[in-house]
């Protein structure tokens, strides 16, 4: 997840990192679920891997989007990260990105492109950023 | 996708539906990705199955909130049109629901929760919905 | 679960079921946890389809053994809630059975299994099942 | 499974361990499963990769509850270990955890769990043992 | 199985046929594979799904031939029942065929191709088997 | 890719080579694509990984025959690259390799063998090259 | 098949069609196979389900661009086919297409596309199906 | 399928070892294949990955039983190679081992198991040979 505060960091977006484990601080997740709207969160971006419960439990217990990061674990690759965190049932949503790397820092985009809706300098930085990114891709054929 | 278009009625929101399809309307999938955002939308809903490129696609044109529904396909039962739409590379992110009809209806709760974020009154609608929704849950238990 | 409860009254073991949704009823789900221990419950069985939270959220709130059934689930069958409840990471164990019908009755197999080790009615009653169990496979043979 | 008896052995419960190779020695798991109850074990753990009979047929064999542990193996990660030692039918339950070193260690916790329920010296370790593990996730995040 | 004993029929092969659940009748699974060779039996064939622990375990008790036939499961359509039956550890091959119709005939094929090596006669039919069912794939061409 | 274009060098075949992100590039890939045939390109070679979209949306902008390689990917060893391309829904081919090194290889003799169709220089030197591979292959048993 | 061939008839292309089973009738597969360029053949089409040699084996025998159909199977679905056809080793590649209806569609659009290569007459035909294929999926829109 | 060869020796069985490519060699597999008998081999073991199509087209030539052993392969560990062995259609039976080493070996073993039934010389070796596997697995607990 290091690599979506990174991002978040190079947008210019204010976030706090937390350290929650579903099953080990079930009572943290529960009280932070409840509070993130309060408190002046906008979006929560949850990594987990194996059985991956963060996300979704988070996002039972607000109605703030829920971006969800399967961690590519040990065994299944993060196959088993993706299932526990994309397939929720009816009712309660997470935005679920790719396994590992990619999915941490589409994280952070996803976040930034929510909260440019309502703030045109964050999509002027985006716009920006894509710019780059665009610009990045078509110089490396010119290294061909 | 009637399943979102319905939640999306349900909640108060106003949207336009359109088909498009990547592969046949590739011209036609451009230019709105590219002209969403000056049209006036705030997030885009896209279903897809199979080698689902919509979402995606979609997503590379716009910096719009972009939420891809994996649609459940015929031999592989969706997983295809799942890692199709949510294995985005670095860059360009999809908000990926689950495969099917809780991912159709999840898209609309997303959606709405994103708005919610600068709409006092969505956020109400969505609060009030999760009440009902948890109420009906409880109610549930006393018909065992 | 109607298996497991038909199973449970067979067996004569007094039992109680309730509706929990992991997602919309998150607050029950805590409560229920936390207390069920103290409120003279020895196993806990759950079932859960999908991105499947529920057995593994349980168990994190309490000691007593959690059993976790996956539930057949539409589009992947149930492979998605198989791995969302047995992959729990290391410090909160799940004791999972199999997809579907065969381990919602074998989850009150092993939740007799349990309470037998302290318990010789139970002990002499799951003898007993075995023994019928055997003969009637073995009788089975006879009707080839 | 040295995971499995590090933390049985911090758990302060006694334990026997043994190799018992279900298709090298048939003749020994049978004996082992037959006996097990009479010769005073409580709960048996079972590890076993690939085609991982060992806990499926111990289980077969005894009335005591088995727990079974997928070993990751070399080809398929252990998604055939879990299919083997999960998929049981009914009558027969096996207690599956997580494949290889998380199941490990949960293996030995879920023992603890069901022996608790019998022996309040074990059920105040565990509380004790999940105080402590949640205090350190806590910790972790003041490292931050 | 009934294809497999079907076949048998038809190719004039002279077969017992059982119920033994692996699960369910370890004594018997156990004695029976002991004993098979003394018996007079040259090749074992065993169907058997989910976590389908009979081939193996058979195997493990026997030098004879085992053939594994993988039933199709109703989750996971027999991919459990495969890997259960054909990831076997060095030391016990089992002879795996496909999942379910066609693995039940060429179990039933597989069978007598090896008692073929040392009878003519069994040779002699399955040739003719062959070129019987060649000619009727050749025919088949004509109708279209 | 690399071995896409070593192989084409090798056998004689012009080509060009180019950067396009389908997702970082979707301007440059919509020309590319409308503009392939008119430019004097016969075959398109697409390699992608992830959710690989460039095969597809390329496809579906062009009429040449377009050959797609599944790069293997970093979580997914390429399943993912694999679906994302060969699932194409009907109205839009994409001619799939294998995943890897092997697809990208195939990849050119593919291209070769539909150039062949009206170039008997090529037809030649496909047969000389099938011809020098066999024989190799052959020698190798002489090495064992 | 059926779908390929009403597709090439639509498309007004000259076609055979023929039974070969890869494991029924190899000297059959062997022969066509050798034969085929010779024939006049310009293109092989090969629908296979299951263990899927048909399409592989063919390319092995001739020069001609083979495009393989995986046949949707009745345990797997089609993905034993799917791999079975793609994952072609290095030298010989085939062109591989969607699992099922789609794929059968587009394999004839496929061989229409190389065709096209140095047949205006159907690049015509192609770009005016694509026309005709564009409009009906904008037409559907207005019916919504 | 070193491992094999090393076995059969160690078995003191006669054999050969050959080269066969099915894709790159198809004409010296149908003439191995449809030779194989009356030069005298009893049973074939053919290991190959991928789209493993030797076991399957070895199979369609000759009576003889076939083992076919699935290498792992690089992108899909072997899955694809298991698929392409085992899933053989009703007519042609292969005798399918597991993936990689255990498989390799398991073959040499199966086949040894087939040529006992009619060789008391080579039925005592493997009543031996599995004596010593049991002893040394008893004998591995007491370096516990």
């Amino acid at each position: 997840m290091q690599l979506t505060t990174n991002l978040l960091a190079r947008l210019g977006l204010p976030f706090e990192k937390h350290v929650i484990s579903a099953h080990r601080m079930p009572q943290q997740l529960f009280e932070f679920g409840k509070q993130a709207k309060s408190h002046g969160f906008s979006v929560i971006i949850a990594g987990a891997g194996g059985a991956a419960h963060l996300p979704g439990m988070l996002a039972a217990t607000t109605i703030l989007p829920v971006i969800g990061v399967p961690i590519q674990s040990k065994a299944l690759n993060g196959i088993d990260s993706l299932l526990s965190i994309v397939q929720m049932p009816s009712g309660i949503p997470v935005a679920t990105t790719a396994i590992g790397a990619a999915g941490a820092k589409n994280a952070a985009l996803l976040a930034a492109q929510i909260l440019a809706l309502s703030d045109d300098k964050i999509a002027n930085q985006l716009v920006e950023f894509r710019r780059q990114q665009t610009k990045e891709a078509v110089e490396s054929e010119q290294q061909l």
